[in-house]
């Protein structure tokens, strides 16, 4: 682990800002796996009551950001080059929480795994994503 | 086509407040393709001054949405299933403009294939994804 | 469970004589996860002594199949719609055994995700998949 | 273009013998697009008379492969890191051709997209696929 949750918290204030709104809070992170949950508003919502796809893809994408950098540091380059999400269920009107875990941490690629859950329901998940992140060469950070 | 330029525009209005606030606009569709465009700004950039994946996320979702629509019409509880996307280039800070057409339209499935631009860059696409959704039984509308 | 082991290597043999010479074995079947393992030999290989692509791609698919119809009966229509891998390490010459667990089995539509494991490496799996096949309505089968 | 037709027709036969039963061939080569084409017997038949996935996935990945080797020249090391597969329409019992061009041409990472054809069918592409090579850093070749 080369940041904890304190750190990676600091980082997403001091980086993000633009996703305060979206109220991200890290539950947690043991180094191997990374809770990040999200309340959901009207704002996210589609006809029907249901959460819409692009908010769990937004979940998905920065929970698998800070496990990277979690697991490497604050490499505030690497970028996303692939991701596929399922749609498993249609999410209630809950908080939504994104477990993050790694399949591979190689040296120039990063792929994790997002199981999306709607509180109170942990036995079905509502969405399931991989993630590729190219990892920039080292150099500084 | 069963929904034109404008009465897709309409229904986007109506049923998609929440989408105002990220601009897109219909640029054309042609019973075929379907152009989305959106402007960028501050609070779609990603640190290194790019769009976040999850904005071109955003986009080639609506658009897809929109494309089913214009082609079976107001079926509003069509609901994505599976989507994937490659990131092929780092965007400039322009507006984005997604290009829609579809690969297959079942009964039940449609797929479409979204390949989204950076304004000004018409030979090298920044991001090409293929959606999934599902389409309900047909009995209103 | 609506076949058990026997019934779906009865059905296996039965309808896919084509698969007998990739010498697929079911290894277990609990109603959750189905195991299926398959031993490498000279014809699965790519330069540099790794495993193909495409063969681990076949596995995928089968053990996915194999899923369905021991949850489902043998709907021998059910077709892959949709199939993402991501290859993440380079496996050994050894056999290889996929894991197949269901995340959603709907009326028309089921998606599982598969691990692939080289034999002896337990904590680090060579790929993972989903796929989601489309289920014909039933009426015989 | 680093390799034309010949090269890559004779570098196929040499490191992929395997291939040779699945009687690939470069039907055009012109630098931008590669068409690669194979026969269907009932070897590669599902139940039902339809092509199996896997041999589609093959060919996709096949096409791929050389498309890149035809633009950066024999990296017989090359590996594919994600594939995502749509199946669209089920194919007839004619020969598929499969047309890769490339999304993008990294230094580290190359992404192709693949659209799949049963002969006499140029309308309505049986299936839609999209690679990722992983490209080893240049030393040798």
């Amino acid at each position: 682990m080369k940041m904890d949750k304190a750190a990676l918290e600091a980082f997403l204030e001091r980086e993000f800002p633009q996703m305060r709104e979206m109220r991200f809070r890290i539950e947690s992170w043991d180094g191997k796996r990374l809770r990040l949950s999200m309340p959901i508003d009207d704002r996210h919502l589609r006809p029907g009551g249901t959460v819409s796809g692009p908010t769990m893809m937004t979940l998905a994408d920065c929970a698998a950001y800070l496990l990277i950098l979690g697991l490497i540091g604050p490499v505030a380059l690497a970028v996303t080059t692939n991701l596929n999400i399922n749609f498993l269920r249609k999410p209630g009107v809950h908080s939504l929480s994104a477990e993050a875990s790694m399949l591979k941490l190689g040296k120039s690629l990063a792929i994790a795994e997002i199981v999306i859950y709607s509180d109170g329901h942990a036995d079905d998940p509502v969405a399931h994503a991989t993630l590729t992140y190219s990892i920039p060469p080292a150099k500084a950070a």
